[in-house]
């Protein structure tokens, strides 16, 4: 090989990797700016809606409006998550740059009349449509490149909306398929999520920290170590049942969902029936707790995320949260199902720490992580979002919980696009 | 379905489940115990040769003898891990019990007389070795089984040597081929490295502690966030050295064994090379820092790994030992590459932080993992194992590190049997 050989290679790696610097650079920078602004907005939407009850009442009628501008507006937005999934498998169309601006407002309006919707399926559909509007600017055609470039805008939105950069790069190639990992993209996508999610932060935008206090009996010899076995036999035991709550939620949600396609056959309209439900379900078990993302409690002593880290023990809360997100999704809201998942899951290892004896945060903590793990089908990412939410200190408990959890679930998940490399014996 | 039905399959998953559990209890606490044993041979060997400095002249006799060991009583055992890892592959002979003892005592005679040798060789072929064996005993004849029980073995070796289970369940399911995990041993395997790590501090075996300093900057407000934009491309930066570093050394390994191959081709005289090439080495750097396992330096101001977290500066240590490690690799020692390897990562981010202006600390600790990931293809197992050894505020770099280093190790490796399922772009 002569020098002008290695000249010409050297240039055009480097103009590859400058590219892809621009590329990545760009995406991380709208990405994140999008997710504070959306993040922002949510928190507006929150604050509105608790010192204006009454906007309940009008979740019919908003669910209906957001169903409308789907209508008018959307095309093949309406595909939302699924339709990103498709396109990484299969680059055809594209995903059209309108889902980003639809998503968003369809969100805001959830949140702000009380849909009980999360939050990730927002910044995923964000980060996927502006990541496929930048590579029609930059007229990529290879596939495997608009595939690394899609698979970068989740895992930047992702990173962003919950300030967890390695659990959003792992979540970008772990959500594809079930039981694969697409190494691929491995690199791009986690300097799209850290940059994401530091562009995120720079615009002033917190995220609710978690506090877990257990790390571990101490032996002894006074010190700690990372593995109780009898701790981990209860973990497991949790985890089985986080795997079935989630196999509970994605049948749930698919299955009435299927109900309402046939009942209601106008898409537009059927939003007016969760609303419709929400409302009968807020009266029914009187309380308003398991409205929007549920992360701090309306008022002192209800159920929430954080609350469930504390001493007191809600028994149901899980199962509520679970049908009032059930209502809401399966009538097509728009927003993501993942906080909601935090939610049963934290409230779900608050009601089992009772009955096993084990410390409430922990197992708030693993249920956190492990039913998502469990309905999006990605144990890794999860874990590695315990480790940055939660600290290092209880990361075999995690890995345990959400590896048990994903084993549990069965095949059906949330996507309904991910495809299943390798099934669950 | 009816009751019986019912019944029935119940009391087939229960059997299951308990059988399986019973397998992995006596897998885990037989290589939890082998691996203490090993550890405590190690320190006594590792104290012996410290106090003995004229045991190094004894090197090429010692490293003859087992060869030697070999020739007489190993017949498949040579194999060592790619043995293992073939099985995985295509299960057919089985991995001897033999593997176990014959690694053991001849790592530990490597470390007496001074070779720069690892340890996760041998906990894994121990590992792999009595996992066989209880598949023998427990009559496994289904081939997925045997493969989820040999990978359980690794995972519990690994995790046992390093105190690091969720790395070491990583581990086994991310080494056999580059660019695939193996998600269908996902439960055998966290509970094995759990169960094994706990057995082997049962016994009282301590591993050292690392101390990361750095947690991030300081933000304007005095709050510490977990990415800094320049520090990231710093470590972009040196993860491409870790990555190359990592292909120079397995690269290195192979080819100086086949010099070694075709200069001597009777198998059991060829460690007399690399011993007597290990003692022209200290005499010609005029060190004894890069002996052994290189964790904690013999004399206060020598390179080691602890050092390198330090504020010394050692440029060229990292390079003394790859030269030292592939001498006695390449010429059949026993024990294995990774404690080289972080000493080989630690060494060369200690290097570079003096010229990127980097923390020495941080740089250290992603080096000492990402050189590792690169050689071993393994970039998510060598995340997880920093967040368990040096925490999880710096695991934004850890991961970048190595995920950047797996892209630029090129497809070599160190493990010869590990296929290629996905290759690098």
């Amino acid at each position: 090989m002569n020098i002008d050989v290695i000249m010409r290679d050297g240039c055009r790696v480097a103009a590859v990797l400058l590219k892809w610097a621009c590329i990545l650079a760009g995406l991380s920078a709208c990405v994140g700016s999008a997710c504070a602004v959306f993040l922002w907005l949510l928190d507006q939407a929150a604050g509105t809606r608790l010192s204006h009850p009454w906007l309940l009442y009008g979740l019919p009628v908003a669910g209906v409006a957001v169903g409308l501008l789907y209508h008018w507006f959307g095309r093949t937005a309406e595909g939302g998550n699924n339709l990103i999934v498709d396109q990484i498998h299969e680059p055809g169309g594209g995903v059209p740059l309108r889902m980003a601006p639809l998503v968003l407002v369809g969100t805001v309006v959830s949140h702000l009349f009380g849909a009980s919707v999360g939050r990730e399926g927002t910044a995923v559909q964000m980060g996927g449509s502006i990541a496929s509007a930048i590579g029609r600017l930059c007229r990529l055609r290879d596939p495997h490149e608009i595939r690394i470039l899609l698979i970068s805008g989740i895992a930047a939105g992702f990173a962003a909306v919950f300030g967890t950069p390695v659990a959003g790069a792992v979540f970008g190639m772990e959500v594809l398929r079930v039981g694969r990992i697409e190494y691929g993209a491995l690199v791009p996508v986690i300097l799209a999520a850290t940059v994401a999610d530091w562009v995120c932060h720079a615009w002033g935008i917190e995220h609710v920290p978690y506090t877990l206090g257990f790390h571990g009996y101490a032996g002894r010899d006074g010190r700690f170590f990372h593995a109780d076995i009898i701790l981990l036999a209860k973990v497991v035991v949790a985890g089985v049942a986080f795997g079935l709550a989630s196999l509970l939620f994605a049948e749930s949600v698919h299955r009435v969902a299927a109900v309402l396609r046939r009942t209601c056959p106008t898409p537009w309209l059927r939003p007016a029936i969760g609303g419709a439900v929400t409302i009968a379900l807020v009266w029914v078990c009187g309380s308003r707790d398991y409205l929007g993302l549920g992360i701090v409690a309306p008022e002192d002593g209800g159920a929430s995320i954080l609350d469930f880290f504390g001493p007191a023990h809600y028994p149901l809360a899980w199962a509520w949260k679970l049908v009032f997100t059930v209502a809401v999704l399966a009538a097509g809201f728009k927003g993501g199902e993942v906080t909601p998942l935090f939610f049963i899951g934290a409230g779900l290892g608050n009601a089992l720490s009772g009955v096993l004896h084990a410390p409430v945060d922990l197992l708030a903590a693993v249920g956190f992580v492990a039913v998502f793990a469990g309905a999006a089908n990605t144990p890794l990412a999860c874990t590695l979002m315990a480790v940055e939410l939660f600290g290092a200190a209880d990361i075999v408990y995690f890995a345990t919980g959400c590896f048990v959890a994903y084993v549990c679930s069965g095949h059906s998940g949330i996507y309904l696009a991910q495809r299943i490399a390798v099934p669950k014996r």
